[in-house]
């Protein structure tokens, strides 16, 4: 154990003394040690320990305390449902009456509809009703994460009504460091922050200090422009409007941050080619049957290639030495095109592209893909000769090469702008795809060429 | 342009007007509306214009009010320095106090010994301290990315004297939601958020009210770890402490953002084998000498799979059609390998995998690997059975298919669990290494195989 991790365990969370408590149905002990951890770790110890545990748990528990627990990220949402079923059916509904609304949402979404109505029936009727409104978002929109529970004044509210407001409101909003400013008809107008409240003397008329350059999103605006939103502008919260400039709820930064890790994973398991790695899988059965599909799509489009080659065969029972070096030239071509389609889904990601014009962004790509392919055909015609001392196959692996690299280049970036123009997530088409386009096109070149020069080789 | 983007038009920023009161030297109407700006539009807009624009700039804006537009994200590593030379000496080293300590060290870093030293010399001493204690700091951990301008009061105060203090440092320190309680010798022992001091009687001793289980990362933490943190206990700041548990500094969620930004962008970039993919590349050189090393690489190692087919020529030169299924299984494996591999890299990252014993996860992808394998293999039998009617062909590559699965998965989730045991990150085995050990695997069963039951071909 190092100095670092010896110093960790003092603050880490003795489970044995939890379990102990719990066993011993000691109420007392368990409510002291256990509340007075972080609901990170609260959830942590909620999640490992076994059914019956958390069944006297919901005994130990108050709904508005077993809420905390649900709030923090750790309960993967595949849980939930499991989860809710160990409760009592009126203590699950009161639990997640408790929830900030967008959370609450978060958990409903995974039951089936028949389940969200009686828990819907059985909580107090201003949460249900507010847990309705935001359950008919879209997913992956602003509307879909937000929550109702912000703070907002009237303009013409001073400094020290604004503070009043703030002190009765801070229990049950999610973030009170910015105050939304809103007209007679909840027009969003302007925005105050707490740090300018407390430092602003009290008679201080709000739309005075307010800025009224406010930065929101539509309420339809996907997920992740909103996270980009709310990284450029430096914001803690932002506000949700719909397209009269209402306001309708925030989205709070520890939401974005749980996006962007969403929509990273979504993109790198896009190009690994597994589908859906949002939740760690348990068995090895539920890993396989995410992974199957693409790999019987890769292996239909393989025989594609496959067909190709066996079009050639004449050629190669000839000059057998030829199929040597079929995997490394389409496989270069396989990994310039994913150079190439990583850095133009990065760039659409992190916007970097929308700023300048596709036509440049495309001749760009086309001189790298010339200079690239110009550098590995010299260095792989020069490699072949020393190794095997065939000058002519060496000048045609490198001829292949220096061409598909080119090609792969070009449709590596040109495909994913292509489908991002056409509102298709460019993602999507990673590796399987690009690669089977360019293994085509680079067994094409390089077995046609020697199939054309067979008499010299 | 649809009612969405016309709505966002009356936020935008009107270029014109600005360039033309630029152009005109009519310095009054261009503070008036570039100052109405928030912080990132400025940003974008001092970054798009042409030098001499930029130059009549720092003759209108303060060294402070540039210092907020150095502040944003928007500004690249690779311009701070082309910027800083723009301006005069002394105006470059008083913007550059203005700004907060930890962005002032990022700015600074991206310049040779020789100039971070002359603008030390020309800052006040006292910036120029806090600078020069985190300039050390080893970059990607805890200290390279906190600042020091947080506010900290001692744990006997009142919540009217916190109140006073939060006031008095506001304009300075980069959040004051949360106050850092400290002891006599600067030992971090607790936390107040703001939100709880203004709903506290102003009589009340902080010791009361403070959080004194208070989640803390160390200097020497690795920033993927910090943000890890961050996230799971949904802060908005963490506190950086020394081994003795001194507070140190403090790392706000902007920079949280932007860690799992560039952390995400890495894995990314790894997997597709293109380096350093942060800064978007403005020429195809430059963007070409980031993806002609790891091609090259790939080149060798493609060398070693077409040396290992040649071993192999006879085989081939008898029955041609078995070398157009070699890029078929040599894809295959590769494909279920980066599946594999994904799914390790992003279950350490997200902290998924230190759940559970490495044992049990080797055996769960050794069963997913087997179910994967055997699926894939029957469907490629019959897929070439329909195609071909060549049964014997069929099983061969069906039988490597199935056992270069198996292999592919085992290694792909071994072997990053082994370099992150290691404390290599995980990360850079993608691809490339996995890929050309399983291809190696994969052709040594199949035409080994195929060598052996040759007669029956």
């Amino acid at each position: 154990m190092t100095v670092n991790e010896e110093l960790r365990e003092e603050n880490s969370v003795d489970e044995a003394k939890l379990l102990d408590s719990l066993e011993k149905n000691d109420i007392k002990a368990f409510r002291e040690e256990y509340l007075s951890l972080h609901p990170y770790d609260r959830a942590i110890f909620y999640e490992n320990v076994n059914t019956s545990h958390r069944k006297t748990m919901y005994f130990y528990l108050s709904p508005k305390e077993l809420a905390e627990i649900f709030e923090t990220s750790e309960i993967d949402e595949s849980e939930y449902k499991q989860f809710l079923q160990e409760m009592d059916t009126t203590y699950a509904a009161d639990m997640i009456s408790y929830m900030f609304v967008d959370n609450a949402v978060d958990v409903l979404k995974e039951l089936d509809k028949l389940h969200i109505a009686s828990y819907l029936t059985l909580m107090n009727k201003d949460s249900a009703a507010q847990i309705k409104a935001l359950l008919h978002y879209e997913e992956y929109t602003a509307g879909s994460i937000m929550t109702t529970e912000y703070v907002s004044i009237p303009q013409n509210s001073t400094v020290r009504s604004a503070m009043t407001i703030l002190r009765n409101e801070a229990p049950a909003a999610e973030t009170i460091y910015y105050i939304f400013v809103v007209d007679e008809d909840n027009h969003l107008t302007g925005v105050v922050s707490l740090r300018d409240l407390i430092i602003t003397d009290e008679d201080t008329l709000i739309q005075s200090i307010m800025n009224d350059r406010v930065v929101s999103v539509f309420v339809s605006d996907d997920q992740e422009d909103v996270a980009r939103t709310t990284q450029d502008y430096n914001l803690l919260a932002v506000p949700v409007v719909d397209f009269q400039h209402h306001m309708l709820g925030i989205i709070t930064v520890d939401d974005i941050l749980d996006v962007i890790d969403e929509e990273a994973s979504d993109d790198y398991s896009k190009l690994a080619a597994v589908s859906n790695m949002d939740s760690f899988d348990k068995t090895s059965l539920s890993a396989a049957k995410k992974r199957i599909p693409w790999l019987l799509i890769l292996l239909v489009l393989g025989m594609l290639t496959a067909n190709l080659i066996d079009l050639f065969t004449d050629t190669i029972s000839q000059v057998a030495l030829l199929a040597a070096f079929i995997p490394l030239i389409a496989g270069t071509a396989g990994n310039s095109g994913t150079q190439a389609l990583a850095v133009a889904v990065r760039g659409i990601a992190t916007r970097d592209i929308e700023d300048e014009s596709k036509f440049k962004l495309l001749l760009r790509e086309a001189g790298t893909g010339l200079i690239t392919g110009i550098v590995c055909a010299v260095f792989v015609v020069g490699l072949i000769f020393v190794w095997k001392h065939e000058f002519i196959i060496a000048l045609l692996v490198g001829a292949a090469i220096l061409v598909s690299i080119f090609v792969a280049t070009i449709s590596g970036s040109f495909i994913p702008l292509f489908m991002h123009k056409m509102k298709i997530d460019p993602a999507v088409a990673s590796g399987p795809f690009i690669t089977t386009l360019n293994d085509l096109i680079s067994i094409i070149i390089y077995l046609g060429l020697a199939t054309t020069f067979l008499s010299s080789l």
